[in-house]
């Protein structure tokens, strides 16, 4: 009785050992201020719920089709195509228990091994870990910060693609350091996997969590469409991350391949919460736009609190609820080496617990800066000043 | 832009075909008596969609850990353990979204590509598809019809066992025969598994349908409980098959693998109907009660029905919701010679739809008898009364 060899090849989420550790802090009576998880202290609206209990009195707690209950297609295929001015049909979707099952299928669905796909890093862990898992070769590409914030070092993309290359996985509104594409960077990006005639997996997990102007998408600019898939979840814009529903939106011929590996993996995704997430995107909008309200005041108070520690200086991003500052300064005071140091002594002696850059992604060896990313959805702006006061005093101590 | 190589050997449920032909039979204005699908007409207990919108309103609707919440493990590993006699803690307990999960993971964590996997066939299609999507080979093992009902070919299983095997897969109460192992045939299966050091995957989705006396586990078997992980399903015992919950359970190293593996799949199962699952378990049982008096019921009629057909003989099963009829004498009256011909011709002459054999893995080329299958979890007394009279009719014409 032996293991498969494969699962050495296995990443997993770090940051959840960062939970573990706020935790056990929090159990020996300290108040912990919850910088670490992209997760939310918001309910989920409550037209969602009630459509949730009707699902359930109206019997729809039977089996469903593998690809998504018609309803929900349909909804779907009209809100993503026209959030983003392109058309797509109920067969362009295929819904998932949730965001993250769209990476593995994705990769699934176009990568044999020894095939190279290439990933932002710092970036959500799963996309390296499911790329190695599957046999594939993770080529990361990263990126460079300015005063405007943080975009994607393009040359050096480029200059990673490869005969091997088969995706580029981009995620604009990026986890964990809130980059977003100018135009002509995301119109590089397209021309890039145009020329090379690669696939790409648009993570737009964060794509209605903007909080001023218009989200734009790769699938709009001509020639994506046809290579671009999309993974959308409902569980940031509607605060609803503990459902586990989402979906995969592309070209009608892999969207066919994905649904059947959701024959092979799951059956189908929870069959009256698909029909609730009717009423999420048809119905009363208000919901989200609160919500939205909600995680703009925290992303100002986070903001302004790092703003206001010596040493720091972050640009406001428009989207996600992360923050990514730069600590070298604090780092260098401190005469620390390892962030981890950082990380550990904000939480015992600020109670501020938060990740770090090390919990997406390996590290290169190249990389000379050290990072920190906070998230605000899961802490109220009363909290946040108040843990950003502590914070400033222990980095500046 | 090409596609994986490995999509070419991933399988399906062809079932759905059936179900696909009988919606479009109904739609033509016909009454159609559903035996094709084991699926349910009947609500979910009322006592677990109460805890259900109770979970939502305590707010358990943001992530929760990857391996499911720790009281649903802690309810799990009582329950499962006291019903088969041995000691679960929630260690060995990796909550999925469904009873299927469980299938392609325990695969992804004992086979290498190469490694060869028994399984059963006729059975659940899935064991075949994904051993094979996974580079495996799968090698089937049959079952031989008595008087009494159906047994494993044992000593065919004992000489397909090689040097390359890693594991057999193991459906007591059986999908799609219903067949239930003597004590000696489960002995004798366990006594393979020991002599030959393999994994067991015991799938257990019908463990708890059981109309007469006691189930038996081969977990229970001494040297069994090391190498054995079990497919654990609510769908069937709690009317819940589009509620998308289950879990693994087994060694503890190994769930720990297949716990890694939902990190990367799925996150974590839908966190408020995990907490429902500690009423289901624990709570009033008043439920799965009364839906096993109706299964049973519903079983007898359907036995009744087709042993009052000429040339049909069936055995009554303990267990399950199919019935798996040998249609030689049939098929031969009408002198048919493939098996869809007499499907396609219940469905269109007597408005009964059901599968077939070839739905449940492929045929191998030694097989002489032709057998359908029915599943009565899906149709009312009455409704199975007046369509096994058309069927009678029809197949006797």
């Amino acid at each position: 009785m032996e293991y498969s060899k494969q699962l050495k090849k296995l990443g997993t989420e770090t940051a959840f050992a960062v939970s573990a550790q706020a935790r056990a802090w929090a159990e020996k009576g300290n108040k912990v201020y919850p910088f670490h998880l992209g997760d939310f202290n918001l309910p989920t609206p409550e037209n969602i719920v009630e459509a949730t209990l009707k699902g359930i009195k109206d019997g729809k707690t039977g089996y469903c089709p593998s690809e998504g209950i018609l309803p929900l297609r349909e909804a779907l295929a009209y809100d993503v195509g026209s959030k983003r001015g392109v058309n797509y049909e109920p067969d362009n979707i295929s819904v998932q228990p949730g965001g993250k099952p769209t990476i593995g299928k994705f990769i699934a669905s176009v990568m044999n091994p020894g095939d190279e796909v290439l990933y932002p890093n710092p970036g959500y862990p799963i996309y390296e870990s499911q790329i190695e898992y599957q046999g594939g070769l993770a080529i990361p590409y990263n990126y460079v910060a300015s005063e405007k914030g943080f975009g994607i070092d393009i040359d050096r993309l480029k200059y990673s693609i490869t005969d091997k290359t088969v995706a580029i996985i981009y995620n604009n509104y990026q986890n964990p350091i809130a980059a977003e594409s100018s135009i002509e960077e995301m119109e590089a990006i397209a021309e890039l996997a145009i020329a090379n005639d690669l696939w790409v997996l648009s993570d737009d997990a964060y794509y209605e969590i903007i909080y001023d102007g218009e989200a734009r998408s790769i699938v709009s600019i001509p020639g994506m469409k046809e290579r671009t898939v999309i993974l959308y979840t409902f569980s940031k814009k509607f605060a609803m991350t503990g459902w586990r529903i989402g979906g995969t939106i592309g070209p009608k011929e892999i969207i066919k391949h994905i649904s059947k590996l959701n024959v092979n993996a799951e059956s189908c995704t929870t069959h009256f919460i698909q029909a609730a997430m009717v009423e999420a995107l048809n119905g009363d909008q208000a919901g989200p736009q609160n919500l939205l309200k909600t995680l703009k005041d925290r992303r100002n108070a986070t903001v302004n609190g790092l703003n206001a520690i010596n040493g720091i200086n972050v640009a406001l991003p428009r989207s996600t609820f992360y923050i990514f500052p730069n600590v070298n300064n604090v780092m260098k005071e401190k005469g620390m080496t390892k962030v981890e140091e950082l990380q550990l002594g904000a939480l015992k002696n600020a109670n501020v617990s938060f990740c770090t850059r090390d919990h997406f992604g390996r590290p290169s060896k190249d990389e000379l800066d050290y990072f920190i990313r906070f998230a605000y959805s899961g802490i109220d702006v009363y909290d946040i000043n108040e843990g950003m006061a502590k914070l400033k005093k222990y980095f500046e101590s």
